[in-house]
């Protein structure tokens, strides 16, 4: 049995509030505890999106009502929301700003709109960004002109790890995050993850190339989280003419990165790094006391939706066989998941941006 | 009568080899001594592009018989170039990057590709980039990660001028030029370009808003060269169902800019350093003795394809009213233009590259 310190989860889709048919505070994070993870950040492009004082409400409400593991609410930027949302930081997760694949209230089009988020964010709060290829290089070079950091969302191509790689080295404050289906699926798994219909491989950033894939995993010393970008659709939604982009993935992660630990491609002190140490510090996240989790390393099984507590129904890994399995979660010194069952109440989580020092 | 340095012009589409129905070596530079140009810097997505030895020996021997002004060729970055270019940088006006809007042998969409020509083209000779939008962001990061100057080519976009002046005050080495179409048009006037055929106003970059012109236009200062891009296509091309995008421009680029003095939007040592002081710097151009042009400042006209030494048979600014004609070209010592009559022969021009020191 593995001991690993409780898991952070920086980009998680909770859906609620607006979407609570796909999945809400209370799934979500029950879907958190059985893949092992004590803390998800949560996204801000629900319905309505989370962009001031008063949707930011919305989400706390429910989230306060209903979350058996801990939490943060990042805010989203907009066209005209900079000074609001600065004025905000200490409460959100951080400031998320869409840049690619999104339409709505939080496109940001223009640069020019980029500019005041950047002047006025505080700068010990996180600033992450949907940024695919030259958008996040252009993202990158803002963080080099504000002089401050920025972390890049689930980057899944060769060129984008290389660039973070050099503008590291260059002294720039980049970080980055990457996906397990960026890590384990790329467009050669299409028609099999399809099963016929081709909106169950739309995803954002879409699936890349054997060769963006390798070149993730050879330079996974440049990767500083693992993050699911859990984007949970119905089936129904996912097999619809106007299919959404996103996978679903709290349940998935660890087992899939502990199958890889197996096969020698992962060491586990990069597992922790990459979803404990790292996130706290690059989000700011309080140590949480008295939280573990417990996992067999040597259980073999096979990803089933069925033994999925998410909402929607199914999984891209549906079938695989995996080695490594969440056996007890621990948070805060109260048992909250055991042997496939969840064991603490809705409003359990906590809001870690609300409370002073370490949880 | 205002006398002013000849002036240069750093992006100029001769179209030779490969494309003489457009243009040549000897009516490009007509156009430009018409213009009151007396160095034009060629660009090298010719047929076949200019991208190694061979093909940069093409361009000279062309430009050696034919040129009537002074000259140096751009080479092109290629996919796997790199190494080449920089070997003959010193033969060449500069590296060439296309990361928009291009196809065939000088595409580089993958920003790993850019990488080798950063690392390798010698930090003394430009690297110019067409790059629009988040592209041109990409390219600025590049020149702050390799650290070395990099010069936009055409910018159009509010977000691009204001985006570099950010860069700048932060310290990043770019510099950039703007065109007269995108000075004086905007997508606005493109029914009254186009006289029925839409090809006539596709250009790239794209006309742009009304708010883009202005923001050229109040940044005037971070913008340190006025160049033409002149792209010639014939009537027939531009009027066909697949209109090949660009403006010929070496012809009414002073005019232009002259009415605007006139008009006070703009200042005679504006021009003098946008279109002479600074292309020689940040080009690294030698100082040519015994060059200079004369204007007269109050002449006005209109502007008509009659008139043109240009192949291409059309102006976008047909029948505009300006004030301003160049009456006399001084190269080197001897007169290359007056009274609307070409006075230099075919190979007067030199190769400014070949030259030690300043001609």
């Amino acid at each position: 049995m593995l001991k690993l310190p409780g898991l952070i989860d920086p980009h998680v889709h909770v859906r609620e509030p607006g979407q609570t048919h796909k999945e809400d505070w209370d799934t979500a994070t029950q879907a958190a505890l059985a893949g092992g993870i004590t803390m998800i950040l949560a996204m801000p492009n629900t319905k309505p999106p989370i962009f001031d004082a008063s949707t930011l409400e919305l989400a706390f409400a429910a989230a306060k009502q209903k979350a058996r593991c801990d939490y943060a609410q990042f805010i989203g930027a907009g066209p005209d929301n900079a000074a609001m949302a600065a004025s905000l930081a200490d409460k959100a997760a951080g400031l998320k700003m869409y840049l690619d694949s999104t339409f709505g209230e939080l496109r940001l089009d223009d640069m020019a709109l980029w500019m005041p988020h950047f002047e006025k964010y505080p700068k010990d709060f996180p600033i992450v960004l949907h940024s695919e290829s030259r958008t996040m290089a252009a993202g990158i070079l803002f963080a080099a002109i504000y002089d401050r950091p920025v972390h890049i969302a689930h980057i899944s191509l060769k060129e984008e790890v290389l660039l973070i790689k050099a503008a590291r080295e260059r002294g720039i404050k980049v970080t980055c995050e990457v996906c397990p289906h960026h890590l384990f699926l790329s467009k050669e798994d299409i028609p099999a993850i399809s099963h016929g219909h081709p909106g169950r491989s739309e995803v954002r950033p879409r699936l890349a190339t054997k060769e963006d894939v390798d070149a993730l995993w050879e330079n996974m010393d440049v990767i500083d989280c693992f993050a699911t970008d859990h984007a949970p659709h119905t089936l129904e939604e996912k097999d619809s003419d106007n299919p959404p982009p996103g996978f679903p993935g709290l349940e998935t992660i660890l087992p899939l990165l502990l199958t890889a630990v197996s096969e020698s491609r992962l060491a586990i002190p990069d597992l922790i790094e990459k979803m404990y140490t790292n996130p706290r510090k690059i989000f700011n996240l309080p140590e949480p006391g008295e939280t573990w989790i417990e996992v067999d390393e040597n259980a073999e099984y096979e990803i089933k939706t069925a033994n999925q507590f998410t909402r929607c129904g199914w999984t891209p890994f549906e079938g695989w066989k995996v080695k490594g399995k969440v056996r007890k979660v621990v948070l805060r010194g109260t048992t909250a998941f055991e042997n496939g069952k969840i064991l603490v109440e809705q409003g359990y989580g906590k809001d870690i941006r609300s409370l002073k020092g370490d949880l």
